[in-house]
């Protein structure tokens, strides 16, 4: 296993080259340094599979060199920011795919990554950006299970994009948790100023896996319907299976987009009846308030004549008349609910 | 017929072989254990038809080894919550349909379950998953007919598929009743704050009903299209008629999406009109009490030359003019329709 | 001419067989009892034509052996409700098509039916559901041009469709009628709660004529572009002639679509605009009392020393002050567009 | 040149056939009476070009009695208000556009016309209906260039269809300076009811627009494409820019359509703001006319030991007050932007 | 190379001519004047690579008759507003690209241009129209790379379009912090009249972008996917590059647009929330005005028998409730957060 010495840029060591080992009938038997994986992929029938992490432009260039893989290609796996894709050359294939993660981080629920796997006979590299989970777990299980490892790169292919695949999973339970909180909110009766935002982030977090996942129906497609020699007849149910999945998470995603929509505008529709009752409630509240004002104005008039004023029990007559009136009006407005 | 021992974690014992039987000539002829299906597919020319419910892994191996089938297929089986699809192996055709069912749960209109069907040559394997209807009366009454049950694998398969299909119209119906009471909600002048939450809750059920339905229009035009020998030519007619249903379950679908969408746009105009509508009837009324409340601060004032408020009768008709003014101001306001 | 028993159920006796007669060189040359149906198509060489109105089990039964029509297709013939289609058979070409009628009864603009046509070599059947127009005139029709009706089984289909696809126009231009009458009213300036509803409606009335005419895209194309021995070559321009008829009516009815949603969205719009026309109006008029109600309630203070108040004529000043206050702000709201 | 008598039904006479003449080597040699055009056709080799306007029965008669062409083509030319299509025939080609034109009405901004246009060996007649432009420009155009006119049939459908479609980017001028307009007017501040009325009828515009060009980008897809000996191959390129155009003008219309659904939106937003505007602005001057209210109460109040009701400057003092805090109140709502 | 005189609209000189240049392997060889085109392209086997800026009818003659265009091309060329598209004649290809460039202009975000490439054996010819960048940086970059060039005319053409397509990207940088600019002021609970303005500008630009990208998808498809001999097997990666590039920018458009839109829809219910919080507050502050004035219109009551009246306390005393019972007002619209 060959480290590569740190970019520099970080505080922590970076290790360019995760893995690199060569398997013989699904066993792993070595370790090949980078600078010797040409040698050994030309001079030996074993199969090399190297784990790269956002590799610096020297181990690329050792990888190129190696296997002869496409400049195209390799300028791709040093940029990350790529769109999901599926590039067959002649004897070679690159497949770029999105990682997702949910985030510890604050004000962020989702971490993008991106893997770009080239595969070609008797070797697979991966090429890991961003954060999200590693594939060593991928190894640890391959290498757990030596028989199907012994079929080939195919299967590598897929158990790097079924591990992937099945990270969107968790993301995707994640925001229907929050849809279904934000839904109990809206439905609430409660005016929340904090409700629009979240239904606006939560359909950003969407359109954003959206972009990852959609072009992945397409490559897992192919890959499934492949006619390439990399990928063996037997492999093609897997990556079927895949494709299954995606379309699935496609699904439950444009699920969740017009849910949330709908969710928007329901939001819209309750923020007016709220407006309405509170405007009710005000209104009843300030009828209360009126009508002793002006049965009070009444009797702040100066005519010579007001029998009423005159009374001895004219005054609380009168307290007692605005009490009476605002009750009844409490009672009524209780009734229209109102209050 | 065998009596799977019951997983253990319910309180009512579950058994997962509802029913494995041999046909011969569309007669039932023998119930065979889970255990001799192998050989019994094997050294004889009996149609066996087996039927399950959420069986356990052990059972699924049996059905597995006794028929062949592929691993992922079987992965599939005993995992619910897959998306409806087609998978056509080498001898033997997978099919997973979603079921409905209304639901008698408080709080939930319809539930879901799964389907799984392995159909392949001499076998049916229906595996259920969720509580919908059984299959039992699907038996029955292909029982009930052996002439087409003789046809072969792919009239069971129909079968099954019609009847899950035949399912989605009640559910439907009930989305359509609700949709009619709502509107009649919407546009019966009351403003209601439940409306808006069920029109919300009705759009999330045609949602998820879409999402079961739609891969089905694909999987029932592959089966009425196909090429395999399972299904045979006189059967084709039967799926484009499950085809048809599909298809048309799929509109009734879209068209209640997209007139529930109105109906919450129309909602939100009406809740809009209702709020001014209670705004000019408070409006109204606080002039009424508005003009009374001017008139007696009037006749607060301290002038000391103020003619009216010496006369005898001046009390008595600045009442008058108050109670006369607020009936013309009802009564136009009644005119203007603001009461 | 046969004549089937009622069925029972309703008042009027229920005539099942309309018309059921041959025609050689496209002239009608004789009625054909129901029962002698496949004698006469079997023993002769004359075009059969057979025209059903909701025909009972029985009858339907009499075809079916007639013609050897598919159970499937008879069974469709016999329940109305279905979608538009297009099944082509063996010998046999089976369309479904959606028939319109403007409506006589309240509270409905539009009634739906449903026409079947069996179409197969010297013979059509045609079936009628619901009370849309009788196809009686179609027969005339094409009675009245013997040499038309002589080029065989697929102009006869030509005429019951072109027929029946024209029957749209009408119902469309009613509902274009409708539209026009909403735009007046939206944009007329008065608020009307009616409005929503009415458009509501219309969008319901749009959304169920495209569920019945879409289907025919399709149908009518693959009828242009058949290969059937049943369609002959001179047919087909007439069939694509109803394509572009059908297209043109799904054309115009998604514009109204379209339209409606726009004049939705004004009418809400202009709601607003009305509920701000409205609070203008209503402050403009608070202002008016409430000027006079302050200058009352200064000269109600009992200040010992108030000069005013001891003025000959400071009761009458005080007064047109305030009524020459309540000019100027109604001039000015006026001004201002509030009144 | 043949002048066929009026029909009969308007003030002015209506001349059917605008143009009908023959020509050679792309020189106009000869004018042809409609009656002759069959032997003129069958007899010679020169090229021949009607123009009709709104042509009679009688016309429509001769002319497809001199080409022969199809029954269903002449009743599409005979009724206006078809869809633009492209019929091809065994000999001729069926054209039908929509044409459109910046209308001098009131109330109606554009206008629309038709024009069908029959192609068939060394013939083209051109049959135009409503108002919009004739096109005596483009036979003008074609005859100033005999070489083009000289390499036949194809490219004056060409010319015609290039002449047509070209006229729709002024229309489409119109409708963006309209909507530019309108932002103006949307974004000044102003609340303006007539600006929904105008977006409306905007989009009312743009969709009749539409449904006239998007039949088109099939149409001039076709032709570019078209293997018919009427339009050679160095015609197809031309037919190619038709096609480029009116996929701009389309692009053009949906952009419009989007841009004026935002400005719906951000109206009705705008709208809402305006209210809010209005509501802040009426509250402050409420305010101001309550503050003094109730000052002037308080020294309305009858307690016998009220200090300040007998002070020389009590009066004048409690003037002071209200004044100044009608003032601060006022620079207050100043500086919250209420005023 | 030669110099164009000017066109003489403008001050400043105008050159047509941006450099006109023969390479051989890759190497600049000679500077063509523009009226020798035709001779050194037929009579030597250098490779000519010519630039243009908005050429007169002069010079685009001369590039025509050197090179044998077609006649549309070349009129397209003069004329900028055209769509992008990939016209392929007989032995030229002909490449429509729309530029875009950060503006500096006040009022506008972008500029737009267009670039024209004629790509022939052995020459490439690019038309710039409008402002954004020169490619002289691509002219250079090409000139330091030989071997690159020597590789023929397809890779100019990558070269030019890779260089436009890279210009789109801080375009959209811009746009997207634009969005999330407006998202921090729409959910910052101020409310601002500008917000909607600057979203429907936002929404401008990005429909306008849209249209000048998304014909490039075909564009650049087609090219990747082109027979043509023009375009050599190995730059076909070169053009799926571009074509990713632009797939993603039209991603991410459409990714803005659907976020735009939902920030428009936020918009609006936040302000109606903020409509509501107004008007809430306003009520709080009446009710506290209201509630001292209904007090002291209690004690301007006339009654002759009002013990408080004669109280000395009296007067402070209804002072003191005034006071806390705003007091209580306060506090309580405080904790319902109407305050």
């Amino acid at each position: 296993m060959t480290s590569e010495p740190n970019d520099g840029s970080g505080n922590r060591p970076h290790r360019s080259v995760i893995n690199s080992a060569a398997y013989s009938n699904g066993v792993r038997v070595a370790d090949i340094p980078i600078a010797d994986l040409g040698d050994a992929w030309k001079h030996s029938d074993r199969f090399l599979w190297v784990g790269l992490h956002e590799p610096t432009e020297k181990v690329l260039l050792h990888i190129q060199q190696a296997f002869g893989l496409h400049d195209l290609a390799v300028e791709d796996a040093h940029n990350a920011h790529q769109r999901p894709k599926l590039e067959v050359y002649d004897d070679c294939v690159f497949v770029i795919i999105r990682t997702v993660k949910l985030s510890d981080r604050e004000n962020q629920r989702i971490e993008f990554g991106e893997t770009h796997v080239f595969l070609g006979p008797r070797y697979v590299v991966t090429v890991r950006h961003g954060s999200p989970h590693s594939h060593v777990g991928v190894r640890a299980r391959c290498e757990s299970t030596p028989n199907l490892l012994a079929k080939g790169e195919g299967f590598v292919l897929h158990a790097v994009m079924d591990f992937i695949v099945d990270q969107y999973f968790p993301v995707i339970d994640a925001l229907e948790a929050e849809l279904d909180e934000l839904e109990v909110q809206i439905f609430s009766g409660k005016l929340m100023r904090s409700v629009t935002a979240r239904i606006y982030h939560l359909r950003r977090d969407l359109l954003a896996i959206k972009q990852a996942i959609s072009p992945l129906i397409e490559v897992s497609s192919r890959l499934a319907r492949s006619n390439s020699q990399l990928i063996s007849d037997d492999a093609r149910p897997y990556f079927q299976d895949v494709h299954d999945h995606v379309v699935r998470i496609a699904d439950l995603i444009d699920s969740l987009q017009q849910l949330s929509q709908t969710a928007l505008e329901s939001n819209l529709a309750l923020i007016s009846v709220g407006q309405n009752d509170d405007t009710k409630r005000l209104a009843a509240w300030a009828a209360m308030l009126a009508v002793p004002t002006m049965i009070a104005g009444l009797y702040g008039m100066n005519f010579k004549y007001m029998p009423e004023t005159q009374w001895v029990w004219g005054y609380p007559v009168s307290l007692g008349i605005m009490l009476v009136s605002c009750l009844i009006l409490y009672q009524w407005f209780r009734k229209l609910g109102w209050l």
